[in-house]
């Protein structure tokens, strides 16, 4: 009676889309997830295996055998394969690349040649070309023989010479609106620009939504078409970005897996947690040196989490919508300037609002305009400082190949926090005591 | 000669995509932004408007008179045109209307009659309708009628019945490669499933990202077909929802333009800095209720950063995670248990670790046993309630309807700082005076 029940439940999610199956598996905890893996067909399994995040696949590829790796990458897009056998071990990717046919193998070691995130890694080899002295009618001739075999989300058709360069392409709507006696070259579009194979993803995905693609051509550096990108994976690209940005600044991976195992989290979280643990000691080591001076007046440990608060959170404003101008390729050397410029200026402006209002607080809280005239110094250097770095610093990290996504929200932290404590605890130590 | 440059430079500006023209656009300061702007012809003017991030576009539309922004809104798709209107003064949305002939009027005002951030407000009216029982053959004759009529993006025909219901799509690679004898009901697809109007843009997102469509129908409540989807506008929604989880963290909102004038972003951004000035001061209250203890014990201000900034860390990861499953879909009432429990778990075996770690750093720092004691208790403390919080705060606040990815950053560390204070000077007070 239960496999009775096994085997419905199985029916209904191999007849899913492998997108949404991917979805369910990554909802859910470790234990259902395997259950339900176990369940998928080997005709979605593949695909499936190609939509989840990394870090689900990992786990889910380290517990298959050869046998079942190589029925599920049986019959996968070529650039899905690739994406995949990057993630195998040496041993079983030889014996995929032995499992192919020559054609495909040619084609699997030539995405395979390129870096993940350039257009090479991320195109598809599987192109259908036409030549720009035929008809449209010869086209429809062919692509009736072809038939099933179009590949998918195919709006355009790639025209290229003799020698395989690229020309121009024929869109599907304009073959199928034009005389069958026009040639190719008659109607064929020029406006797609092919992309090189060594662009970086980030720029292939700014192409593709500056110019509402839904596939490119891909050359390489002799003007060949070598393949195409289509949408689906530029989509891929945009919400990586997107996911990377936002969790990088808490530490995280964009393929962390919200259901990996406690000890696997733990020991992921735990690195981020260390490295802000050091810079926490750093600030507190300030502090240290000037427990003579909060002896005397305690008011300074009352308030002195407010500068560097204060300073972390202006600065993290300014830092962010940095990285997202770095990201957008927005920010180049002509406009940095402009850009620090105005930052500063934005910071002061908000240190002058702000140092005034907790100038008043801290004074008549403590009853000493001393410490009201004081926490308002510091918070003015404080804040500055902050907008200089939360510019400065993402720009410098890129760089420097550093990640500014990843790297950049403690290292502001470190600087707003030691700034805040010794303007604020060093000036009191000089004008105070 | 000047006159002749500008020419020069405007006429390269308008062979641009407009798409590149936008990008260009938002790259530039203020004043170089204009003077852009006013070399952009008429013909790209309206395209680049429904392109640019909302505060860029608002900033130009607020410097054009009517008959400026009516040439502009001359021959946009219907969706754009929407949208534009949307951020447009009534007087001249209804100017436009007016324009606009009795079609195009009922169709632009259908689009509005949807809320911005549903299929309704996302989708393109703008459709090509087949019927069933008639032979690819006379589809291909009407498609050749229509020529450059064809929509953009146009990868689908839509196939409905008599009333207008929905049936199902014919794709154009179905429609080369059959017989033109056949019918459409005989080789059309099914596999589309047609997305309700009233759907919000983020579940729409997922089904194309999970399907890899580039074009959907969209249908109202009797099923009756009312428009369509394109990828581009979903590209948008994925990259908007992104930035919106990026940038609301640091209260900042996903349209800010990084070139704004610096009285504009300083009045922004001091929003954000007054909040969280709130949540500061009342994090100093609450150490101000243990000044007679800090007073005995300086080392206490030493080391309480500390304990408030690792409590903020552990919290704002699980935060961050838990924001990204909601986005994603992938939180729901089944596994909110199972995750709360998780966190909770990774939460107290990263505050053992560490807090043993500061434990023995703390101890011998100050020579004290008690002290190092003291802050592996707090931190233990502070970091599994920043766990807790940073589960339930964020599927409690989307409860609420309140936007979990601007509020929760300031909430979590309101929570951390106090808690973290409080414990840590709590305890002090209680066992080492």
């Amino acid at each position: 009676l239960e496999s009775g029940a096994l085997l419905q439940a199985g029916k209904m999610l191999n007849a899913l889309h492998p997108g949404e199956i991917a979805h369910l598996l990554e909802s859910l905890p470790m234990a259902q997830r395997e259950m339900i893996w176990e369940l998928v067909n080997e005709e979605n399994g593949g695909e499936v295996l190609t939509l989840l995040a990394d870090e689900v696949r990992d786990d889910l590829i380290s517990k298959m055998d050869v046998s079942e790796l190589l029925a599920a990458t049986e019959g996968l897009d070529t650039d899905d394969l690739a994406d995949l056998v990057q993630e195998l071990p040496r041993t079983i990717t030889q014996e995929i690349l032995d499992s192919l046919d020559q054609q495909h193998r040619e084609r699997l070691e030539a995405i395979l040649s390129y870096p993940e995130d350039t257009a090479g890694g991320l195109m598809n080899p599987d192109t259908i070309t036409v030549r720009p002295e035929v008809t449209l009618d010869v086209v429809m001739r062919y692509l009736r023989r072809l038939r099933d075999k179009i590949p998918h989300q195919t709006d355009i058709l790639m025209v290229v010479n003799r020698d395989g360069k690229y020309l121009g392409v024929l869109p599907l709507t304009v073959l199928v609106t034009h005389d069958l006696d026009d040639t190719v070259a008659e109607v064929m579009s020029l406006d797609v620009r092919a992309i090189p194979a060594n662009w970086d993803d980030g720029r292939v995905a700014n192409r593709f939504e500056q110019h509402d693609l839904i596939s490119a051509p891909v050359i390489d550096e002799e003007g060949k078409l070598i393949g195409r990108i289509t949408i689906d994976d530029v989509v891929d690209v945009i919400r990586e970005e997107g996911e990377h940005q936002f969790m990088g600044q808490a530490g995280l991976s964009e393929d962390e897996d919200m259901f990996a195992p406690v000890l696997v989290s733990t020991r992921r979280r735990a690195l981020w947690l260390g490295i802000n643990l050091l810079t926490a000691l750093m600030a507190s080591w300030v502090i240290g040196q000037f427990e003579a001076t909060i002896e005397k007046i305690v008011a300074l440990a009352v308030l002195m989490p407010i500068v560097a608060s204060m300073g972390g959170i202006a600065g993290s404003q300014t830092l962010t919508l940095t990285i997202r101008g770095i990201a957008l390729g927005q920010i180049s050397g002509k406009n940095t300037r402009w850009l620090i410029l105005k930052e500063l200026a934005v910071g002061s402006l908000n240190s002058l609002i702000w140092a005034g209002v907790v100038a008043v607080i801290a004074g008549f809280w403590f009853n000493d305009v001393n410490i009201g005239l004081l926490i308002a110094t510091a918070m003015c250097i404080n804040l500055i400082l902050a907008s200089l770095t939360g510019t400065v610093l993402p720009i410098a990290l890129e760089k420097l190949g550093i990640d500014p996504a990843l790297a950049g929200s403690v290292l502001l932290t470190t600087v707003t926090d030691i700034v805040g404590f010794l303007s604020f605890l060093g000036l009191a130590t000089l004008f105070l005591i």
